[in-house]
């Protein structure tokens, strides 16, 4: 773990500041350290330490014009404790598109990256590592080199953040074989083909994978363009959500489904747990010269509390200058 | 209905024949009308019509050659009988590439159609009608005038088969707000937003959707590329099928759990139930002419007769027709 504390945006997410501030603590509890960003005064932060910013962008805001106006902003001021060297790494449940933002601008990007991405874990039932997918919502209009670059990225992610030796890196299409797909797929393709590029990204390259794959064991890696990766994002949180409430409607459908379900739900609770994106730690703003988490904005105290440890893992792990290497190399 | 029986692909599918003359037959004794299309002596046809075709495409095997060099092959032939006016539609579980082919190169498109377009109805808990994606997998790349009249179509198909009076049109995007998401979907959206041409599609559009929105009731229609339509219900029937599976296996992971998931399973069928492909009666490809209904590989005998169910309605509906006027129009 690194000596410098995670800033936390203790202003970002639906459930801020409470949610955020009681998830610090639980993390600084817990042995890690913690800097909270935010007014001070609306912190309820007895024994943490505070960075002040009296400004808060908010969840809906337009992320480019409100970092550039709200220069005091709890998620600007974030960004500045990591480029100053005053924390290891930031962890934000705002607003997505201004903690990148704030990310790129204040810390700036990686030499040799030609654009930064979102990647996202996704668990895998029976599997104890996460599948990696990105792009999940940077860039949404991408060229081929930079696939090839979230690939190498990725593989950097998978192996520092999750143990992963040789990652298996898939490329999402719309069929297993080479030749399917779009335009831009088939080019993809034909570059992480490339034996010397495997060498080079010490990953190997699975071929296509498709959407039916995300949770299962096929790659350690799945690369997509940001439009394609936050659509498969979202639908597969959507899909999982509507399952979970109609099982806990249909639960209370008859005194027999309301017998059945406080028997059985004990040990579904472990299916949420699986699924739950509290226990993820978020996904990570990869290619900028910080390490930058970015959590849902509904996290609860606990999603935060394991952000702020996955983020001080990444910069123990030193995720920055690794993909600084992979990337020039 | 028709007076014109539905042409079946007996051939096509992960339980063909079996499967599919089983469900032809339930079809059949639901008073509608079915003539099979397949080797005579390997179908179990008894009482059952059937047009004669030699020839099988495999579920892998390369669309447009096998269409081309199987020229009896009982896609093939069944998409004949449509053009030759023996057919009102043709169903077809097998290769779902070879099915469009057959339609396409048989039927031919529909004058004023740019490309054809395969649209997947999505079930809705607690809404009647299913929300219809379109494109799901004919077209990778497309232009914004191929998404507008995919949208057109889209709506003319949730009028003509689910009776909605005036869709609500919604595109798929990264964001809710108009500026969101890639150079196309944002040159779609000022052509959607058009008074003008949701006027003359006698439907409504309401902006972005997203990924989440899928199983919700946001809109009758979502409009998209075939790339990232296909990626969506292949995430969605992934997560799904994940899920049911983790559930069943954790039903036998307790005595506990085991006594629960017997009292709770029967509420739980009514779920199972909704989103079950068997009961949505398959893709439909628009823009050709001719009713071609494209159904899941492993396709029950119910899942074939529902999508007979449903070729029939949409053949008896006029959707050639009315699409044919709607693209002009």
């Amino acid at each position: 773990m690194s000596a410098l504390p995670v800033a936390v945006d203790a202003m970002g997410g639906d459930n801020a500041p409470e949610a955020i501030v009681e998830g610090a603590r639980m993390a600084a509890e817990g042995g890690h350290g913690v800097v909270l960003v935010g007014p001070p005064e609306q912190l309820d932060a007895s024994g943490l330490e505070v960075i002040p910013a009296r400004q808060v962008v908010g969840m809906e805001a337009d992320p480019g014009a409100s970092v550039r106006r709200l220069k005091d902003s709890s998620v600007v001021r974030a960004a500045e404790a990591v480029r100053d060297g005053r924390a290891c790494a930031m962890v934000s449940a705002g607003n997505t598109g201004a903690a990148m933002a704030s990310a790129l601008l204040r810390c700036g990007r990686i030499k040799g990256v030609v654009r930064p991405a979102v990647a996202c874990p996704f668990p895998v039932p029976g599997r104890a590592t996460p599948t990696v997918v990105l792009d999940v919502g940077a860039n949404s209009d991408c060229t081929a080199a930079w696939l090839v670059q979230f690939a190498r990225m990725g593989a950097v992610y998978s192996r520092a953040g999750f143990g992963v030796a040789e990652p298996r890196v898939g490329l999402l299409s719309i069929g297993e074989e080479a030749g399917k797909g779009s335009a831009l797929v088939k080019d993809v393709f034909a570059l992480l083909d490339d034996e010397a590029w495997q060498e080079r990204a010490g990953a190997r390259f699975v071929g296509n994978v498709e959407g039916r794959d995300l949770l299962l064991d096929c790659a350690d890696v799945i690369v997509t363009d940001g439009f394609t990766g936050n659509v498969m994002l979202k639908t597969a949180e959507g899909v999982a959500s509507v399952i979970a409430e109609e099982i806990i409607r249909l639960a209370d459908s008859s005194p027999e489904a309301r017998a059945g379900a406080d028997l059985f739900f004990p040990a579904l609770l472990g299916l949420y747990e699986t699924f739950d994106p509290d226990n993820t730690g978020g996904a990570v703003l990869l290619g900028v010269r910080g390490v930058c988490t970015i959590s849902h904005g509904s996290s609860s105290p606990k999603a935060i509390a394991s952000a702020i440890g996955v983020a001080h893992g990444l910069a123990a792990a030193g995720i920055v200058s690794q993909i600084a290497r992979a990337v020039t190399g």
